[in-house]
């Protein structure tokens, strides 16, 4: 199981790769069924698509496209960053439950919301999530505190 | 203001109703500003674009496009049905204060953890709104069903 955790934040890190190569905020995520498959993948989209809602977590939903709910019941969302209110509250809708998170120094969203309601989460505290994160906020912070509804 | 909320309701009504006539899901959204400017507007697209995260308070806050934190934080959010756990967490993300539905009865959302985390909730109690949901479910419940991550 930490073989597969790691192989899972290994492709939301590869994301997160691509979005900072983009310009981007470098988040990434995907969504795994009950057989390791991806289902979906995606990375924050703020900058590229003058997006407030498509976050890395909304954006491997998304691009998993419609799906039952029985196979988001057996599911598990890996995603480079600790997940904000919204993707926190889309893994509660869609009742997503295991999400293993590669870092929450950079920011630390809603995961006692995520365990009150029963959700496994899992930190890998992973160096490189939080190299790249911190450059991207060091570089941008004005984009940074947009996407976590802050001031600049 | 009960004139402001009813306009405001009227025009996610609006929404809803356009959804339903491509087929869609009938939830509706609009997002106001502090001056009563409409800054964004959407409806559920998950039958239309075949989209799980297009629920209608995601589409009018992704119509609005890029907002400035203290933007959100002097809005209201208007929607046609109570808010799901993610849309709820769009509004708790972007610090959104009010937030008034249209009904409560064909759903209840997450209510109590929006006024827990202090987001005014103003419920219409909206006949019309209830009249169109209540119509799409009884037509289309498996659609219904998987738009709240329920099985068929
Ligand atoms: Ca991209
Ligand atoms: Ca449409
Ligand atoms: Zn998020
Ligand atoms: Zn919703």
């Amino acid at each position: 199981m930490a073989h597969t955790h790691e192989s899972g934040i290994m492709a939301a890190r590869l994301e997160a790769s691509k979005g900072y190569e983009e310009g981007g905020i470098p988040i990434g995520s995907v969504l795994v069924d009950r057989n390791g498959e991806i289902l979906g993948r995606g990375h924050n989209e703020r900058i590229q698509r003058s997006s407030p809602t498509l976050h890395a977590e909304i954006a491997a939903l998304e691009n998993a496209g419609r799906q039952k709910a029985e196979v988001y019941r057996h599911s598990v969302l890996y995603t480079t960053l600790s997940p904000c209110s919204m993707c926190t509250g889309a893994i509660l809708l869609y009742k997503i439950p295991c999400v293993v998170i590669g870092e929450n120094t950079n920011f630390k969203g809603d995961e006692d919301l995520l365990r009150a309601r029963g959700v496994e989460v899992i930190i890998m505290d992973d160096q490189e999530c939080k190299e790249l994160m911190k450059r991207f906020i060091c570089e941008h912070p004005e984009e940074w505190n947009e996407d976590i509804g802050e001031p600049a």
